[in-house]
């Protein structure tokens, strides 16, 4: 935040940065021009070279989560330095200088509150958001679908290679960070080299699960009821991949052939009766990490006694905290070789095709789709483009 | 177990041990006398000098939990080492003799299995447990209500203080140890030390919690429908003691006055409506233990999206594991003066009054009664005193 030590500085771009700012459901996507940004100490301006669509962009356009409107969406994205305030720093501590290409956290955080001191910045008490908080004054470059992004001192920022695919470690900054908190989440409970680990839901968080769990020794079985999600599985590492009504007889067979009984489960799809599942699954002393399920739904009813007797744990973890974002961008850059992360971006867009984008990634035919808000628009800036909800 | 290189060693008592012997429910209590016992290498035989009557004993006989009979009930005790097996020793490596004062883990594990190793002796892939099993020849002695237990290679055992008294330390190998094991499942998540810790149930377990927490540094709220009990919290170091009804009201008005949230709930009350508050109760980032569900009941609904947003982390505990008895054994001997430990045994009976110390216990005015096994008992041994269950 600026102070009298740290001035402000005053950056003047053309053409001026541009945010996609979405107002809400029935509203027309606009994209807004911001002529001047001011960074503060340790605040970047960085121009975004690929932004991915999140499910969580989809939850919000889609009414599943509360918003409060107008906001810049997306969370997910890679770009390079084009400014900076004083002394900004990325998270080993390096001085970040224009042109290096950087990732950042999704949340802002103090660092000082509690819960930052606790290793919980993602639930900082004065947290803000890249992608989902109401534009403010003096932050309208808040999110991925822009020109854009000030990224604010209290970020997490990484620096990445040159080399990697956009594709690749633009989702690093939510779902590849938030698979490294969800198996260490696991792994503090029951380390997952030698176990058998099942992960429902073969989405992005899930195939990044399976590729990060059978890195770290794990044998894995995916469940999820798309028969193209579950190809993919296989081709990033899982041992089996199976219908949810097929996984308690393919674990059952496996156990006959001398596998271990599962003891670490990851619930990936936000589906209720996974939740369930998993639950009766784990063997003695399981854990089971719940990251799915980020939109309201059903209750699940579980067993208390069944979850004394057999000393489960279950988990939440929502996003990440320290450490996971630089974690997440190092897996990605050893793993990009061995696993095809770069085919999963099933289409990219123009910035002023981002409805066009959502209406895709709701269809759950691509894994991810991405903006590429370089590229030429289809629609003129500044103007009405559609309706964001499907 | 007896091998060639280890022989067994054939020991003859006169009057010979006498062990009270449950049939099941309708099944009159007997006792019945073993004339001579044959130890195997490490194991021990112990006089026993008191046992406390445990709210699983209880669920045996009202047929809360399947049980292969004929069974010795009793598993929460202490009581000299009478005679020996070659090699046997204490936890911690001491060489047992003949006179020393000993308690004892209810399980009997083999060490080497899967579970043994990841610390979950208690569930053993060849477990035995005090109290729980069917008597089997050459293992008849096998629960604390009984002249003596044969306690055989594979227990922990912990020599204690001659001087503590033995209302005290009786429930160390079940209550206390058990106690032991939530407060590291809660504290390898949030370390209790300035904590707001929450603790539904005000039974033994409970009580022993809310004692062991307050020493650890935290603020304990302890909730019970019974005034009596809520009482005996406020002796126990608890900072309030409330109905089940005024939890969040009073959490919420502790908040107002600058208390923290609280982090930590530990449920040992086997309510399913306490688990549920439980896990709506604590904040983000927080841990809650369930230890009380030993029996069936109710499935308890749980909202997923809450458990993944607030990052709570939900963990079942069924009895303990390595070093936890030593642990608790060490508690006592330093609370026994600041806390009324020994007070928590209501009465005490004869060895031929089992049934009438099981009816005073189901009765729960008293949160132990005990069976003195060496009291003059009121009915001849040998001979059926009753019905078990009330």
């Amino acid at each position: 935040m600026p102070n009298a030590t740290h001035p402000t500085r005053d950056v003047l771009l053309s053409p001026s940065p541009t945010a996609v700012v979405w107002s809400g459901a029935g509203h027309p996507l606009v994209q807004i021009a911001t002529p001047g940004v001011s960074l503060g100490a340790g605040d970047l301006l960085v121009e975004v070279e690929l932004a991915t669509v999140c499910g969580s962009d989809l939850h919000t356009v889609l009414g599943h989560r509360s918003a409060d409107t107008p906001l810049v969406l997306g969370h997910e994205q890679v770009g390079r330095v084009v400014a900076l305030g004083e002394h900004a720093r990325a998270s080993n501590g390096t001085p970040l200088m224009v042109g290096m290409r950087v990732i950042w956290s999704v949340a802002v955080a103090c660092g000082d509150c509690d819960r930052c001191v606790r290793g919980l910045s993602q639930k900082c008490r004065t947290l803000a958001k890249y992608g989902h908080d109401r534009v403010r004054r003096g932050w309208e470059l808040s999110g991925g679908f822009a020109t854009h992004v000030q990224v604010l001192a209290g970020t997490a920022v990484i620096i990445v290679d040159d080399e990697l695919p956009a594709a690749v470690i633009a989702p690093a900054s939510c779902a590849t960070a938030t698979v490294v908190a969800a198996l260490d989440a696991a792994s503090g409970v029951v380390p997952l080299a030698g176990e058998t680990v099942v992960i429902a839901g073969a989405g992005l968080l899930g195939l990044t699960a399976c590729a990060m769990a059978t890195d770290a020794g794990a044998t894995v079985i995916v469940s999820d009821p798309d028969a193209m999600r579950r190809e993919v599985a296989l081709r990033f590492g899982a041992a089996a991949a199976v219908e949810p009504v097929a996984l308690q007889p393919t674990l059952a067979r496996m156990l006959e052939q001398g596998s271990r009984e599962p003891l670490v489960a990851i619930e990936m799809s936000g589906a209720p009766s996974a939740v369930a599942a998993l639950v009766s699954t784990v063997g003695v002393g399981g854990v089971v990490v719940l990251v799915g399920s980020v939109s309201p739904g059903e209750l699940v009813p579980i067993d208390p006694e069944s979850i004394v007797r057999r000393l489960v744990t279950l988990r939440g973890v929502h996003n990440y905290g320290g450490g996971q974002l630089e974690r997440a961008a190092e897996y990605l850059e050893g793993a990009a070789g061995r696993y095809p992360f770069a085919s999963l971006v099933g289409e990219t867009f123009g910035l002023g095709e981002v409805e066009q984008a959502l209406e895709l990634a709701a269809r759950g035919t691509h894994l991810r789709v991405a903006i590429d808000p370089r590229s030429q628009t289809r629609t003129p800036a500044l103007q009405a483009v559609a309706h964001a909800s499907p």
